[in-house]
């Protein structure tokens, strides 16, 4: 159990709440699943109690190899549809024209950088790319502490920013038996309560109070990062310029501000291509992974070139596989996908037509206690009935496994694992969100037994 | 300036010597080289005085805008071919199918990881991918970490095991302004006198002395980690058998062995599949990359189910990109290549050829000082004329230069950079060896100015 900067003790949720139980032993298992237990071992990270083998997908939809046909409400990777046509024809045509790594010169690698940093405002104009976000992440930590010579880090209480060695140590999500490292503090992801100006403030004193806890821990800060959408904190997405203060606060006291837009980048807000930009603030580092190549492995940062050179002078960066000209193809592809189909658009527009729906079975169910995010990101909170402080993620649970039944991925987030995460690909349908709903009132009015 | 275990000042070749220096200033450069530094500023790791824009690549030919056609004697990712259409094909087919996480079950994802297993000694029998080296190197450490109970690692004076923070931290040739941190310890690659059992005994009192370093700085052992041929060090694969002592030296310590194969591995050292097995002992964690997909990024390690097990216990571990189904039909058709083609026979005979002329070229120019290496992965120091302890780095520049000028693409490495980097993709033919030697003489004798 960690400490908040208030002292307050913080549960913490283990990485998805709708895991396989390996340890629960395999006995009835298929042959598959034992096959893949035997391979993988203790780092198997299956979905559901029975996991789904899946054999193909496109758009919004998986096919199961039994048949079953899934709605893909879950996975953000695949954003702008599974299988999309124009990003398998730009991988298929690079990758038997060209291979190489970022020592050579390559026209694809160049017109893909150009394209990117057309999405960010003016400052951010070096980009690094990478394999994944964990990588992107790990970099970042790195850049902010050559130029902030702090060593204090601030994240939130439930935050995922990936996997390698110091970008654990900042997820407070995917500790299990150990606490975070002393020159780690977190603060409550801004929650939002109606009153746009208190939660701002709020927000800001817990970041001051956790510079204070760092400063009297003998660390003085090096940076903030946090999701723009706080996803795995259980998707908090309101009011727009809620990071503002809080911001200016990290900066006054010398530490850099580091947007993790790993899950609200490449316009899945609706309101905009980044989730920094709906909060009206420019990170001195821009971090971006799973949805940039449609599944092909590809992230990256980017940031002021005054603070990639110092890093860059104590330290020799080079990434064989980042920047590579098909993983160039691919990201370039999404851009172009996005922009021809108006998936921000289209995000805004079914995102605002769940929302509606969403609150409307709000309306006629007090299980279900809040309903926020922005565009196709959306957290559903359930609680015991008419209450919004006591979590229920046993019904979540039986929510998440009744969809599945009903042909419908989807999964949990936040600390007590009882928000739904609706997230589906951008290209969701008018058609496909009104199934969602439907589906999902079915499966409520089941889990009143 | 570093010390080794033996107090001796160890200079470092920072990455590799024969890298585009963008802070020269890029007034005379190409349109195209402006572009590429004003989008990745001071991270840019370009190859040459006059980086090369190449447009595409086959078998062992990249052909560059200008129309020049380059034999690839250094890309060692590209290892069955450039473009291979078996891997091309199967990447096209996948990725058109299904392209997501291992959250789901998926057939292909398993018969990669059956075959993959079935390369490995008995007992590493778990298998974690990812998307990168780096990042595997990052979990092997924290695996080793999380059984020995130990803080403490050795690497080579010269080694390269990736990007990410830890791994930055033990890869000496990748730091500039700072020190290794005080848990690293380094010692000098076994270099071959012609006296097989000495030199084994030596490394393992090497690693003894560091083990007694560690100790001194208040360490207990952690992990011993090196790459099975040393290339970084300047490519070290003699005596077979060298590594077994201390290997020995390090599970007395308490200590694991991670084998980094990232270099040796998938059949290029000709005389086994993987680099540890030349030399008889069997890694507690083996970590691979480069070649894994023949340029698809991917990566990963293998270790025994009860070291993962105890590292899961602590922290969750979800690599995203990491075990996709289109990785894992890129890895397959790899290991289906590197056997129909018979590219580890291939690579012995190759090698053997390249060895055989090399030393006829040594024979009449004193300033080939060594030519060692197994398969196709040879070094060849240049050094002063008749001595062996002299090195010219200058020489190996103006070689690699020259041999720009005549078709060739080749590196150095070691930590005077004055040892050429001999690794073509396995699928090199006979003739095309022959081209290299004849290139490589030509070359070597207009450097005698």
């Amino acid at each position: 159990m960690d400490q908040n900067s208030e002292g307050r003790p913080v549960k913490r949720q283990i990485l998805d709440m709708n895991a396989f139980d390996a340890s629960a032993g395999t006995g009835q298992a298929s042959s598959q699943l034992k096959r893949r237990i035997a391979n993988v071992g203790a780092s198997a990270v299956l979905f559901y109690r029975e996991p789904i083998e899946i054999v193909s997908a496109s758009g919004t939809w998986m096919m199961a190899a039994d048949g079953t046909r899934y709605l893909d409400f879950y996975n953000n990777v695949p954003s702008v549809g599974h299988s999309h046509s124009r990003v398998v024809a730009a991988v298929t045509d690079q990758i038997g024209r060209l291979n190489i790594n970022t020592r050579y010169l390559n026209g694809v690698v160049d017109r893909y950088l150009d394209a990117l940093k057309a999405t960010f405002p003016g400052g951010l104009t070096n980009v690094v790319l990478t394999c994944s976000g964990s990588e992107a992440n790990d970099l970042a930590l790195r850049i902010a502490a050559a130029s902030s010579g702090g060593t204090g880090i601030i994240v939130t209480e439930n935050a995922y920013h990936g996997n390698t060695s110091i970008i654990s140590d900042i997820s407070p999500s995917a500790l299990k038996r150990r606490a975070l490292p002393s020159h780690v503090v977190t603060v409550a992801a801004p929650s939002y309560t109606g009153d746009d100006a208190s939660v701002e403030d709020a927000f800001a004193a817990d970041i001051e109070r956790a510079i204070a806890e760092l400063a009297r821990r003998g660390h003085t800060l090096s940076v903030f990062i946090c999701d723009s959408i706080f996803s795995s904190d259980g998707v908090y997405a309101d009011p727009p310029g809620v990071l503002r203060t809080a911001v200016a606060a990290v900066r006054k006291a010398g530490g850099l501000y580091v947007a993790d837009e790993v899950q609200p980048g490449f316009a899945r807000t609706g309101d905009a291509f980044w989730g920094f930009a709906r909060h009206g603030v420019v990170p001195d580092v821009v971090t971006m992974g799973k949805p940039m190549g449609n599944g092909f492995p590809m992230a990256g940062l980017a940031t002021r070139p005054e603070l990639l050179q110092r890093f860059c002078e104590e330290t020799g960066y080079f990434n064989t596989f980042g920047g590579n000209p098909v993983a160039a193809a691919a990201g370039l592809a999404v851009l172009e996908v996005i922009a021809e189909e108006k998936l921000q658009e289209n995000a805004a527009q079914r995102g605002a037509q769940l929302k509606r729906r969403l609150q409307e079975l709000a309306a006629r169910d007090d299980r279900i206690a809040a309903v926020r995010g922005a565009g196709l990101f959306l957290g559903v909170d359930l609680c015991r009935p008419g209450t919004t402080d006591q979590p229920d993620p046993e019904l979540a649970s039986a929510v998440i496994n009744g969809l599945k039944d009903r042909g419908v991925l989807i999964g949990a987030a936040g600390r007590f694992g009882h928000t739904l995460k609706v997230r589906p690909p951008l290209s969701l349908s008018e058609a496909e969100a009104d199934i969602f709903i439907d589906r999902l009132a079915e499966t409520l009015t089941d889990t009143r037994g």
